[in-house]
C-alpha cells in the first residue's frame, strides 16, 4: 500500500468566488478526500490587501499579497485563477500552465480574449486548463457538451446565459418598469455591478457564447465578429408589444451550425421568444441553455449563472477532477487543452447575411401618411411586413408603431433601419429587436 | 512515438438501442478517434437471432450468437451489455467484469437489482462499470450528479423519468381521453411497451429513482421498500380538478433528505404540480430531472429519456470516457465503481411516516350527509380538509367528490383511505394523489 498522497491547491484571488470556493471546499473537504483517495490541501491564497477583512476565516500564514509567488510555487499542483480580468489573471495562467500545473479558472473574459495561447501553453508544457465555472455558473454545461454528449455534432445552442440582464428583463417586465429604474435596484441588491456595460450590453454574453462555440466547433470567434446587441434601449412597451405578439424576451446568445452548407454563426442579442417555451419562462438571476445534438436531440439545462456558491460549485467540480487526473491519469479530460473537433471546411456565415425575423418600434409623429412612408422603406428594402400595431406614445403628438417582419437578412434591414431614422415623422432612433424562431 | 492503440468493443445485444449504438458510433468514429488518439473498432456483436433482418449493416462475421463468448473474448476492452433484463446480462456483466474488462450498460433494473454485486465485482478485479444510459436517457445525469456537482451534498432530487409515462399523462390531459384510449395510441406509436405494465406502475421509474439515491447517499433502496404508484386509475376528470386548484399532473421519482435529522426518503408517485412550474410544462416522452445541492442550488436537466438515438447518445460517451480510462488512467471516473459518500448515520424514513399534502376523489352518493361522513372520517384520522369540490359524475345518481387536505402523514392518510373505502356511500375505490409542494 503507498502512503497517500497530498494535493496542494494555491487561490489567485480571495474575493467573491474565492471566498466561495475557501468555505465550500472546507466543508466537503473529509467526503472529497475519502471519494479521490488522496490529501488535499488549500495551502495559500494570493489577496491584493492582506489586512482586508473577508467573510472566511484564512490563517495570515496562508496569505500572501504574490499572485505569481502562488502561481510558480514549486509545492502547489493546482492553481485556481480567480482575479478575473486579462492582465495579471494571464501572466498568472501562462505562468502555471508552463510549468506543467493545472490551472482551474473561472474567467471567461481571459479565455475569449486569450483562450488559443492558454490552450497551447498547456499542450506544450503538460498542464491542464479546467474552466467549468467560465460558463453558466453552477450547472455542469461544459462537462455536458465535452464529455457527455460527445457523441453529437450540435447544429444549435442557444441560451441566457447572463443572470444580471435575465434579472433585468423580468422585473422590468414584472413591474412594468423602466431600463433605469430596474437597473438601479439591481445594483442595490447586488444582482448587477457597479460597472454594468460589460453585462447589459451583451460582452459578458459573447465571451462565454465564444468560449461554447470553441467547444462545439473548434473555433475562436470572437465578440467583434458576432452581432452584439445589449438590453438598456429596451422599454416597458416592449415587453407589453411582444406580449401582445404572443412573445417573452430575453437576451440570447445564439451558435448556429448548417452541417450542408457548413456554415456557423454565433450572436448576441435580444430576443423575442415564444412566451409557451420553457426558456421565455426563465426567469430572475437564473441561466438556461438549449443544446440540441444530431443524436441525443434536444436537451435543456437550467440554474443559477452566478454567484459565489453556484460558481464555487463549478470550481470545485474542476478542482476535484483535477486531483483525479493528477492522481489517476487523464481520464475523461481528453479535450480540456486539445483541441475540440476541428471547424473542418466551416466558414463563419458573415453577420450581416444571418436571417431572420424582426421586431421594430418607431416613435413617429402621430399624422397621416405616416405608416406609408414608413412601409415605403421597408419595401424598398425588400422587407416584408407581417404585422402593424399603432398605439398612442408617452411623447405628445407622437405615436408608437410597431412593426414585425417576414424572413429577411440583417444587411437589407440595417439599411432599412437607417433609412427609417432618417425619415422626418421618425422621432427617436428606431428601437429593433429579433424574433428567434427556436423552439424548445 | 509509440503506435496507436487499438481498443476493441463488443456489444452484448443488437436490438433498438444496439442498433443505435452501431449506426452513431460508425458515424462519429472518425472524430472520437481523432479526439481520443487510438483506432476504436466494434469488433464483435452478440445476437439472438444471427439471420433475423436488421436496421443497420452489420457483416456475418462480426455477428455471433452467443453474448458469453463477446464478454470473455481477451481482445475485446469494452463490453457494451445492451440485452436487458436480469438473467443473461447479469451473467455477461460480471464475466467481463471478473476478467477486468469496462461494461457500459443501459440496464437500469439490473443495476437496481444487482448493482451492489456488480460494483463489488468491478472493484475487485479492476473492471469498471459505466451506467449514464441507465437513467434520463440522453441527458448527462449521471456525470452532472457524479462529476459537475460533486462540492454538493443534495437535499432533493426529483424529476419526471419515465417518457411513456409522462407522454400518456400529456395526452390524457390534452385531448381530455381516459387511460386506456391514450394506452392503445401510445402502443400503436410505439411510445409504450406491448407489456407496459413495468412502465405505467411506476417500476421503471423506480429502478431509476434507486440508481440516483445511491449516487446521491451511497445506500441502496430496493423499489420494495418505497411508495411506488402508477398512473393507470387517473382520469380525464383528474386532470380538470386538479387545473381548477391550479396544478398539473406528473409521474414523479422524489427522493430527499433532511440533513438536521439525516433522514432520507425515495418515493415514486402521481404528483399535483403548480401549472406554473418549469416541470408541470415538461411534455411528451421528455424527462425532466430537478437537482437541488446544497451549494449550487436547485438545477434543472431536460431532454429525451428513451428512444434509439437518445440511448445511443449516452452509451457512446460511455465508451469515450472507457476509452479514455484505458488510455489514460482512471481520470475523473473516481465514482463509477466505488462507492459514493456512504450515508453515515442517515436513516430511512419508513414510509409511512412521509408527510405531504394530499388529493382525493371519491365517487359518492348524490344524497345529503354524505360529505358530512366524509368530512368525519378525516377529522378521526386527524387529517385537515384544506379544500373541497362537488361536481356531478358519470355514475347516474352519484357525484364527485374531490378533497384536498393539509399536510399529513401517509400513515393517517392510509387508515383514512381505508375508512373512506368502507363508507357505504362510496362508490368506488378512493383515488388518492399526492400535492407536490417542491418549487422548482
Amino acid at each position: 500500500m503507498s502512503a497517500v498522497r497530498t494535493i496542494n491547491i494555491g487561490l489567485c484571488g480571495l474575493g467573491t468566488v474565492g471566498q466561495g470556493v475557501w468555505k465550500h471546499f472546507g466543508r466537503m473537504r473529509p467526503e472529497l478526500e475519502s471519494r479521490l483517495g488522496a490529501r488535499i490541501v488549500l495551502r495559500r491564497a494570493a489577496v491584493r490587501s492582506l489586512s482586508k477583512a473577508r467573510g472566511v476565516r484564512v490563517a495570515a500564514s496562508k496569505l500572501t499579497g504574490d499572485a505569481m509567488a502562488v502561481a510558480t510555487d514549486p509545492e502547489i499542483h493546482i492553481v485556481c485563477e480567480l482575479i478575473g480580468g486579462t492582465g495579471i489573471a494571464r501572466e498568472v495562467t501562462l505562468a502555471a500552465l508552463s510549468r506543467g500545473k493545472i490551472v482551474v479558472s473561472a474567467n471567461k473574459a481571459l479565455i475569449c480574449a486569450h483562450g488559443a495561447e492558454i490552450f497551447a501553453a498547456a499542450r506544450r508544457n503538460g498542464g491542464h486548463f479546467l474552466f467549468e465555472a467560465s460558463v453558466a455558473g453552477g450547472i455542469p454545461l461544459i462537462k455536458a457538451v465535452r464529455e457527455g454528449l460527445v457523441a453529437n455534432r450540435f447544429p444549435r445552442i442557444y441560451g441566457i446565459l447572463n443572470g444580471t440582464c435575465n434579472y433585468i428583463l423580468t422585473k422590468m417586465e414584472e413591474l412594468d418598469a423602466p431600463y433605469p429604474v430596474v437597473l438601479r435596484e439591481a445594483k442595490r441588491l447586488g444582482y448587477a455591478e457597479r460597472e454594468e456595460s460589460l453585462d447589459v450590453e451583451g460582452w459578458d454574453t459573447a465571451h462565454k457564447a465564444s468560449i461554447l462555440a470553441w467547444l462545439a466547433h473548434g473555433v475562436w470567434i470572437r465578440p467583434e465578429q458576432m452581432i452584439v446587441e445589449g438590453i438598456e434601449r429596451i422599454t416597458p412597451a416592449d415587453f407589453r408589444n411582444a406580449a401582445a405578439l404572443g412573445y417573452g424576451v430575453k437576451l440570447l446568445a445564439i451558435i448556429t451550425r448548417d452541417f450542408s452548407t457548413d456554415q456557423i454563426s454565433v450572436r448576441v442579442h435580444p430576443t423575442l421568444l415564444r412566451r409557451d417555451s420553457v426558456l421565455a419562462r426563465v426567469s430572475g438571476v437564473f441561466n438556461a441553455i438549449s443544446v440540441t445534438g444530431d443524436v441525443v436531440g434536444t436537451t435543456l439545462y437550467i440554474g443559477r449563472g452566478a454567484g459565489q456558491d453556484a460558481t464555487a460549485s463549478a470550481v470545485i467540480s474542476d478542482i476535484a477532477d483535477a486531483v483525479a487526473l493528477l492522481l489517476h491519469g487523464k481520464g475523461a479530460h481528453f479535450m480540456g487543452e486539445e483541441e475540440p473537433p476541428a471547424l473542418g471546411g466551416a466558414v463563419m456565415v458573415p453577420p450581416e447575411r444571418i436571417r431572420g425575423r424582426h421586431y421594430v418600434r418607431l416613435t413617429v409623429a402621430d399624422r397621416p401618411g405616416v405608416l406609408a412612408r414608413v412601409a415605403t422603406v421597408m419595401a424598398k428594402n425588400r422587407i416584408s411586413i407581417a404585422s402593424v400595431i399603432q398605439s398612442p406614445s408617452e411623447l405628445a403628438g407622437a405615436a408608437s408603431l410597431v412593426l414585425t417582419t417576414h424572413e429577411s437578412d440583417e444587411r437589407s434591414m440595417r439599411a432599412a433601419l437607417r433609412a427609417l431614422a432618417r425619415l422626418g415623422s421618425v422621432r427617436e432612433a428606431p428601437l429593433h429587436l429579433r424574433i428567434g424562431d427556436l423552439g424548445d
